[in-house]
């Protein structure tokens, strides 16, 4: 395959969060890079947040490796060790099992951007640092619980 | 794990390819950003063409999906479509078995760079297309054979 046209590629917004979280990443710009041109084993995004935006709550995955490496602008890594600075160039990864809940955010008054590439694979836990929700999902779909496997609050 | 500290990372030249086909992409130079950070599953190289330079032998795999993002300079993706100008932010996917080989070359007079990621499996076999050669790689380590299997000629 040739190089893909990017003004071809569909940019997303909104998160599958439940309740009040989607609104939290809600200002978050994605592009599927990966599956518009064809790839299954892994997802391969180009993310753009807005200024003040996040790339998702602080989570960790059980299976799959994720990295990503910053395109533009400068960004904010949060996680376990606090707030690290990311500009152009800067490769952040997160092995697959490492309990160290990680998202990005945009503290400046500029758009920034960074490409993610996450492992695919059949079934998968994600687990959020910050709150009691977990997320699993396997060949039917996937669902938020409490980390006990409860539903969530009503009012979530 | 926080962003990694890139001057720590190996900058690697050279390459496996035998006889005089190494010197081909001599110039090369890559970090393995994604095994310095710990990731398994797949390789995420940067990988950095000074000018006249080749990322690989134009070649295709059989199981691996590969993906990359231009980062920086001017670059030309080669394959069965002919010559593609590649410039910041241009994306390529190499679905696994689309028997299009590809390479990227540096026309340019300046470096350019890309970053670049493709899963890793317990074997596999890559073709190239320009010569009468493959790959075949397993846990035992790699092999360069003509394409029916047969030893390379020893003046390759």
């Amino acid at each position: 395959m040739p190089k893909l046209d990017l003004a071809k590629v569909p940019v997303k917004t909104g998160s599958g969060y439940p309740g009040s979280l989607a609104a939290k990443v809600g200002a978050r710009r994605q592009q599927r890079v990966g599956e518009a041109g064809g790839l299954t084993q892994f997802g391969a995004n180009i993310v753009t947040l807005p200024a003040g935006a996040l790339s998702s709550l602080r989570h960790w995955h059980e299976k799959q490796d994720e990295v990503l490496i910053v395109l533009s602008g400068q960004l904010t890594l949060v996680d376990d060790f606090g707030e690290t600075p990311l500009n152009a160039g800067d490769v952040c990864t997160f092995p697959a099992g490492e309990a160290n809940g990680h998202q990005i955010v945009n503290h400046s008054g500029a758009d920034g951007s960074f490409f993610v590439v996450g492992t695919h694979t059949d079934s998968e836990t994600a687990w959020y640092s910050d709150i009691d929700m977990k997320v699993t999902a396997g060949k039917g779909g996937f669902g938020f619980t409490r980390k006990d496997g409860s539903p969530l609050p009503e009012d979530i």
